[in-house]
């Protein structure tokens, strides 16, 4: 009685994270939304993880906390956003069997994404992304072909020549492997950037990361300010 | 005599309208453009509005405009735009046999878009498109499938992950059905948006829209302001 | 001895120009970028030339460094860029059988880069990029189809639907022919443009151009401020 609700219970609200991420649920999802989105059967829950800003830091969270909850990733977006800069937002679904997990999920995407969006660099001028992650799950190798329980680094820079020298520097300091690869009219939406995604030993992926990370950084601060990551700046 | 012209006329200029719309037309189309863009032979005349901002305040108000003056939509684009926001602009040509036709559907649908804009609203992290129309039209019908004479709804939030929410909260609050739908990849130009087009009865179509403008706004205020109307903060 | 190398040496840079445009080579190409970027066997060397904002200046000048140097066009993309703006940025990749070549190529670039940003304008509303050389090399037939040897006039409009009135308004003002045209889902990248490359006697081609950029400019003043070159309010 008398309670006050505020804000208003949103019941779908599960949490925020860096990069302008929103993570909710949908604890039974409408049968008609159900077929436009060829969500199967078999999940009546959906975790929705949305960003403006980034890409691989929200995957690598996603694909941590898919280890940890019983969710299947069925819906990735990669949309031409980064609010005005020249990079992507994202859209991740996926299904539960259970509202708790499909929760579960979004609740350690959450964390990891505001640990991760650590790799997200931007200036006036470019960005980059750039991670790291030692052991592949099944979201990384559903999104970018990693193989299962191998290292994963991904390396992107923007305006998307500065993206092809960090790539080619990457390949050139350790021996790695390509697995996934964009360019702006292939694998991505239009968007001023080149990205490799490589795997191998993961010191070696440690090490194409951190040096494709320098030359970018050195690169874009030729006509720009040092790209500070986005936890730093906003 | 001595007449000061100023601004200079620009015959093409009818005028301007929110979401930095621009109305213009041609009164005969040159012979290599008309090739160019597939303009049927029996119009020489074009009626064009063009924005920065928005889609479906201006699909529903040049849908009006063509119940009132003799056009037919010929050119529907939806780049991405909304100047460095998640979502598009618009560009619409329509046909007429006789400028006065094109000249006058431009002025209707100018002044509608200034009315029809209140529902386009934005905030630093996000934005959405509500509508309701009792009566759709040829436009209506063209671009989005809605039965002819029927009431429709657009349903348009971002980032895409909000948009998913608002069409399931919709779907479960009336019984409507949806007409057209759009994700980033699927009828979108990658802008970071999940769009449903919505008909029925006229109030099952209100309340649908009702429900999800009130979900959209909630959650987009979870981490950002609350996101206002165009005609408001522009 | 005590030589101070401030800032660090990058041994790919190059240079920077208008446009946040960053000019760079690669010696030696990685094996593995060669083969995902389908680089011809007989080049060793790029260079590479990718902005922030523009598309028609960076092509001219780097038409006119391939006359010059000995390289050929092997990648030319139009993301969706401008920094927040309705229109693109670019990447263009060289092959050169020799870094000399590839480095002399950026070099001459860069500096006609700086001279044709002039013909880039941009205000809060829409932006032009309107263009006249004389003489088309390899990159303009490559990317455009102007034929070898002639004229080459570009004109490009933002919104889109003043594009299509300054194409209307250049074609009607000179006796030139259209050999390359895009719209927001034709040949661009959703981008808010209309575009035609035009060709003909240079002096056909220069009036279509001048008409149209004072066509485009006084449309675009309607609703915003003067369209200024990025040389000056940049």
């Amino acid at each position: 009685m008398n309670e006050i609700v505020f804000p208003p219970e949103i019941t779908e609200y599960i949490g925020t994270a860096a990069g302008h991420t929103i993570g909710m649920v949908i604890a039974n999802v409408d049968p008609v939304v159900r077929t436009l989105l060829h969500i199967p059967e078999q999940y009546s829950s959906l975790a929705i993880l949305t960003s403006r800003t980034g890409a691989a830091a929200q995957a690598i969270a996603i694909d941590d906390a898919s280890k940890a909850a019983n969710v299947e990733l069925l819906i990735f977006e990669l949309p031409r956003d980064t609010e005005g800069y020249s990079g992507h937002g994202n859209l991740f679904v996926l299904g539960a069997q259970d509202v708790s997990d499909a929760r579960r999920a979004v609740e350690i995407a959450l964390a990891g994404i505001d640990e991760r969006a650590e790799g997200i660099y931007i200036n006036e001028v470019g960005h980059m992304e750039m991670h790291t992650t030692a052991n592949a799950g099944p979201v990384l190798h559903q999104i970018f072909s990693v193989p299962l329980g191998k290292a994963f680094g991904f390396i992107c820079a923007a305006p998307a020549g500065i993206g092809l020298v960090t790539a080619d520097t990457a390949m050139k300091a350790a021996p790695v492997e390509i697995v996934w690869y964009g360019t702006p009219s292939i694998h991505l939406s239009m968007t001023n950037e080149i990205i490799i995604g490589i795997t191998g030993d993961y010191g070696a992926v440690k090490k194409a990361v951190d040096t494709a990370y320098q030359k970018g950084s050195d690169l874009i601060q030729t006509f720009g300010k040092v790209p500070a990551s986005i936890l730093h700046f906003k």
